[in-house]
């Protein structure tokens, strides 16, 4: 019987078996599409927005009480270290605070009447319903606040939920699932299922689905869009290959912390890591040996040692994709200035190569690896080219002390956003965040995320009053 | 060679070949996606809001000064009662001045930082840019005010545009291009191009094109949807089956006019056009016999006509089509109250049906012709449940003196908009105008299209100086 | 010496002594405001907004705590009956979360520049800052909640606040700052001063104040404003004369319990209290029989007893006052429905007048006490006219069933808010609040008083880049 | 008979008479008050949305026929230069279509309810409704366009309004209304009043005004807000003394030019002229220098030569005043770089003083004259303290190639707005424009101003359906 797989949980570090946990087939599958459908077509069933409200505020209580057993179930299964982690877990809970906020700003506005002689007589303003049931396949990375941002915000915008998490990092997941309940989400709202992939593919393309939110790589990303059904409005959040410019007027001291930061975060599997660092010629090289000086420095190692910065890759096979790329690279006239070689199974070292051909994968494709490459530029006109020339534009970066240098990367850059003076992986919950062209679709955002998954209904009242 | 192919334009009320029009061929639409693309991918070339507004303001003149040309050259090929496309040109001339005016409404927000410690120390706003290239598929009914829906919207943007006409009325279209480009549109901006489907598939799934604008059936929509490059954004408008609620509070004599009109406007190939009335018992055969007089009163012809008030079906198999399809119901069950037959190759005559069955076509299928079917309940619930049944949601409407009922419709009744008192068809050109679930996809109207056309870039400056 | 001036507090039920409070002088006040003005100029003193969401926050959980103290403390010098004073206490509660979640909103936008090619070549964003030292003089009648929109705002926008509570409802006020202390705002932030008139209005009127809340007397409000410095900004929130308009279809059983509690909440001292009650001939009688046996069944008596509907009013004088105006309301021909009688030195027996004449002073005037005019009309529009022709403006409201009716009060009736079939005494503390013409200036709210308390300031960008 | 008396209006350049007019007296005044009045109560006599349009739609066409003409009469009474009179007229032009564009912004919005158990079962919306009569008093120094900010966006927004130009430059004004009711504004919507001082506090102060729109002096604003009677809302635009900072890193060619034309365009007769200049030290007195060449260079004279850069002051005492000024600065310690002396009876040459004592009347107080002081500064910190020393906080600006000094002097300078490499007064008319503290109350713009002209009215239905 297909419900009887099984779904190992690996530590990725060391890779020991934490769990076995069954999977959902198509029968669970059709029942869990069938209960959300059932909720959201009946009205009422709906939740109305105190009740929401008080589910969330229970919920960011009961977080707060599991804040460490979540932290550290997290960092076990995803490889994040526990330091990052911990950060994970209390940005996950500001982002129920912000979900229940938000309730209150999903709403209409007027719509003018009268401004031509036809329209006259009328009032009209819109309200904001929610969209039906929302469907969510998640990534591992962030194994908690990825789910508070594509499952509580649609529980929070009124919608039922079905959350499929990533293959390799379910047991946050099915642990905040059970949290929300114990807040008080009634039966259906949201659903946690395991799935393999071809049962996945079902639920974001069956037809009672009407928006799926989908975090993963963007060949499945693209894919899955191709194959919605009529009328599911879908968010795709793929990754990238950030650029960042830095200018020659910088302070080396605060760029090259930044860098190594925004790089090196969680191995680099980050959607908006920093990849690509176009380096003003004056500068390049001493930026980059202190960049690899940093990268030597950061202690890599097992993710629940609170001390430990850099943890392992979160399979043994992007590992392997790691270092061929970095080898790849060298091979095509990079110059590695230091890691390049795997620590373990999972495990590889900070690397940073120095300018790598245009053409090698690690300036053409997203690394997702702990890898920087940096690339010394004479024509800053040619490092934006350069960094705008992959199909792949999500946040980048820029370091000048100069206002008109500044604004000009904010503006010439292809990115949905350009940090000034500050790494491209910086990320507040409450900001608009999402890939453009490639990078994926839709707005992400608590915020955004919300009024995406509602939509307006307008109201156009007809009186001899008016 | 494939770009001698010759679409040859014929009066829909006659028949009559009115021009031949040379297509473009696959050639000709490689040369304009290469030269669309260059233009928005050279930022010098874009234009400043002033200068699009002021070709805007140029073009508004230009209108004003050849209306009647372009009314008639509209009622001519596209068949719609000189009274009504006269309408129409004038609300495509007031389209130009709303897209001008939102030029000025694309922008960005602060996005606060602070809010939490780890985000101090920062300023952030958003500015909106260009998505990019837009592709426009249109459709005949309305020929020149879609155009401006969807190509005037995409220069106001900033978006340099491709347009492919309908098949059935690309004159208006041409001409109005060719208006743009003595506004001042400058070379490339805007393109129309004459293709055939195969090739407009082409033009729709380019990976240049990061917008697609398309107005026709649902079953073309959602398969180039599915078709679609990877971060090509898409607003798709189809049709519906507009539903309507009539108490038994009302005055007859109001009511029934605005459903005529709303019924049998422009021969009803309208998206949102009265299809499915459902009347409350105790006026119901009252209702549908008063609505068959006022159908019966209409007088269809020739469109160029002035009196005229029912023009012809597009094309004779849509009047064969629609023939059938009242035949059908009649045999499943409709009483036929008045109309029910063919004028001619392509008029049909307005057609009442009462009480056909929930299986017949027109009861769960567009029509898109001059057929309206009025249904009797008994229970309120029961009409809106038979309202909503069917996957196309568009506009609906609810007659009632009473504000509990008119509220209660409003809330329940599936549909992108609601009108109280009033026809289904009602639009205006700046309220937001879109088919949810089946019916369409991103939301129309001309400020609503625009941001749609545009995209958010987030800077964030990080500075000590906060 | 002016400071050892003592403020007796009395228990308005029973006129007992419940504490001697010392109120502060001349010195003090300079004190406060030297305090006040250095903290707002020295931009470093300023709290980021993370710290005051933390402050908010923490005064959220310690109200929780102190709920039942609370609200024993307001009912007790203020005299509203537990039931209501409990309601007080959690709305307040909501009120500082709101506050909270609006720091948030407190942000600017971008101002489109090249809109005109003058302004070509730049970027401008606005955003908001403390307008500087809030000076808030508040009112007895709902002694936390208005702290909380007048004091707690002021903090969330971060403005430094001088609170001068009523002199009848001090200690509410007193013992919620400590609050606010304890939940940790800083020394300087919140400083409340008990205060004589004269020094009051030295405090309004100082040139370092730059906003000023008060909330009281029409005469006092419009008193202070003539007196304030250049620059300070003001929001008066005076009271009205309520007037509803109910239609002839309407369900007795619902208004009349509606107008009962509008009518005598907390002896009428409310703002926004049901006084004037036109309804139409065919039901007016009626109407006014049941409400006057419903204002009868009210349970008048000590606001400590958990049972009591009706307390005291505040003062015995206001008491005397009341009796007297419904006296001369009687002479000058109104019929005495029920009540019209003082019960013991401040409580008066909840009061129906019957068509009182349009000069009496309960027609006239705000008569801030349980007493409610009905008036019988035979057409709409006089009775508009009349709820309409004295100079107070703030909420007013429509019973029908009928939506034109509804709406056609809803636009001719002169007032701030109309509630359609609800009492005008309806308040959510998010919604915009504040009385139009005589009845005050500004808008209230929390999010809205926040915003008013800060001003946006413009950056324009002029660089070569654009 | 009050209302023979005659004002005479002359050409400031020569002092020759232009004109005389008859002035109105209380009488005029009452009617013009009563028919104001009346019109707005008569909700019957409102004019829709679109009439308001076409009105203005009428109005720019108008004015464009006439720009010569307007601009001539603008620059003969008001002695503004031709080129800059040019400016003016074209600018109010497109103001007229800002104001036609923004009645479609002048709407409502949702408010929430539901997120309190309290506040279920409702909906609820706001809409905007004009504030009643507005009463426009003018300044000299842009004659038309002055008047299109406070009577058209009133027209605009509704209001019926009563205009009292300068009594230095009401032929402009005058005109413009003959132009407005040309254009179609009906009687008594928007009437011009020529009105003594004592007249025109009257208007200010009478009842029946909602709001008044005063610029002009502080000293007069203050007086009249002082005086308003209740519930009258007002806007009031006074002078300041603009800061510029300038950092040591800028390009002297690009700033110089910009302080200049800041400083001495209409011979400094604008509210938000450069006047107090501080510069970094290192570049002061180099800059100092230039900007006193630059300043030499300037063609002074005939305001009507369309060579003329820099024109008379509005009159003669108005040259005395500055010229005192500029004497006692010089006593007290500047010194003269260029200028300080009178060029005839009202023309005075542009005057570039260094380093005036804080004391200074020029250092302190609006000087209103083509008057420039350029201080050195060794430390930013005491250059911004002293930008902000005076309670005349309007627009200000900064010139800095460096990121952070510029937003650190954004952040600091007391200032509406701050111009980062642009002189303090650039505007445009769409813009937040308007002075903090002592330079004024409430926000101009054209967009601010209507929205600042209507109020919002909340509608709350109740109902069970919800």
């Amino acid at each position: 019987m297909k419900n009887l797989k099984i779904l190992p949980v690996f530590n990725p570090f060391d890779r020991s078996l934490i769990q076995e946990i069954p999977m959902q087939g198509k029968e669970e599958l059709e029942k869990a599409l069938e209960t959300a459908y059932r909720l959201f077509t009946d009205r009422k069933s709906w939740l109305p927005p105190h009740a929401r409200i008080a589910v969330l505020g229970k919920l960011e209580t009961l977080m707060r009480e599991k804040a460490e057993e979540l932290t550290i179930l997290a960092s076990t299964e995803g490889g994040k270290p526990y330091m990052d982690s911990r950060v994970e877990i209390h940005r996950a809970i500001n982002g129920v605070r912000i979900a229940a906020e938000e309730i209150g700003r999903l709403k209409g506005t007027q719509i003018p009447m009268g401004l031509t002689a036809a329209s006259t007589g009328r009032l009209a303003f819109t309200m904001r319903e929610p969209i039906g049931v929302v469907a969510a396949i998640s990534a591992f990375n962030h194994p908690l606040n990825l789910i508070v941002h594509q499952v509580v915000t649609a529980f929070a915008a009124g919608c039922p939920a079905i959350v499929k998490p990533a293959g390799t990092t379910p047991m946050t997941c099915l642990r905040f699932v059970e949290l929300m309940q114990d807040a008080g989400v009634p039966t259906g709202w949201v659903q946690a299922l395991i799935l393999d992939n071809e049962d996945a593919e079902i639920l974001a393309t069956d037809k009672r689905v009407s928006y799926l939110s989908f975090i993963g790589s963007a060949k499945v990303g693209w894919y899955l869009k191709s194959k919605l059904s009529p009328g599911t409005r879908c968010a795709l959040e793929h990754g990238g290959a950030a650029p960042v410019i830095v200018d020659h007027d910088v302070a080396l001291e605060k760029v090259v912390p930044a860098l190594a930061k925004g790089g090196f975060y969680h191995a680099g599997q980050v959607c908006v890591s920093v990849q690509r660092v176009f380096v003003h010629h004056g500068i390049a090289r001493k930026l980059a040996m202190q960049l690899s000086e940093a990268a030597q420095k950061l202690k890599v190692g097992n993710p629940l040692d609170p001390t430990t910065e850099v943890g392992p890759l979160i399979l043994p096979k992007e590992a392997d994709r790691i270092h061929n790329w970095t080898q790849d690279a060298i091979e095509e006239g990079a110059e590695l200035l230091c890691g390049g070689n795997k620590l373990g199974e999972t495990c590889y070292a900070p690397t940073v190569l120095w300018n790598p051909s245009d053409k090698s994968k690690v300036s053409q494709e997203e690394i997702f690896g702990p890898v920087v490459c940096v690339y010394s530029y004479e024509d800053l006109d040619v490092a934006i080219a350069a960094a705008n020339a992959i199909p792949y534009h999500f946040q980048a970066a820029v370091f000048s002390r100069n206002l008109d240098t500044a604004l000009y990367c904010v503006q010439n850059l292809q990115a949905s956003a350009v940090m000034v003076n500050d790494h491209t992986a910086f990320r507040v919950d409450w900001m608009p965040f999402g890939g453009w062209d490639a990078s994926g679709e839709g707005v992400g955002g608590i915020g955004y995320t919300m009024r995406e998954m509602t939509r307006e209904k307008l109201m156009v009242m007809k009186s001899e009053v008016f």
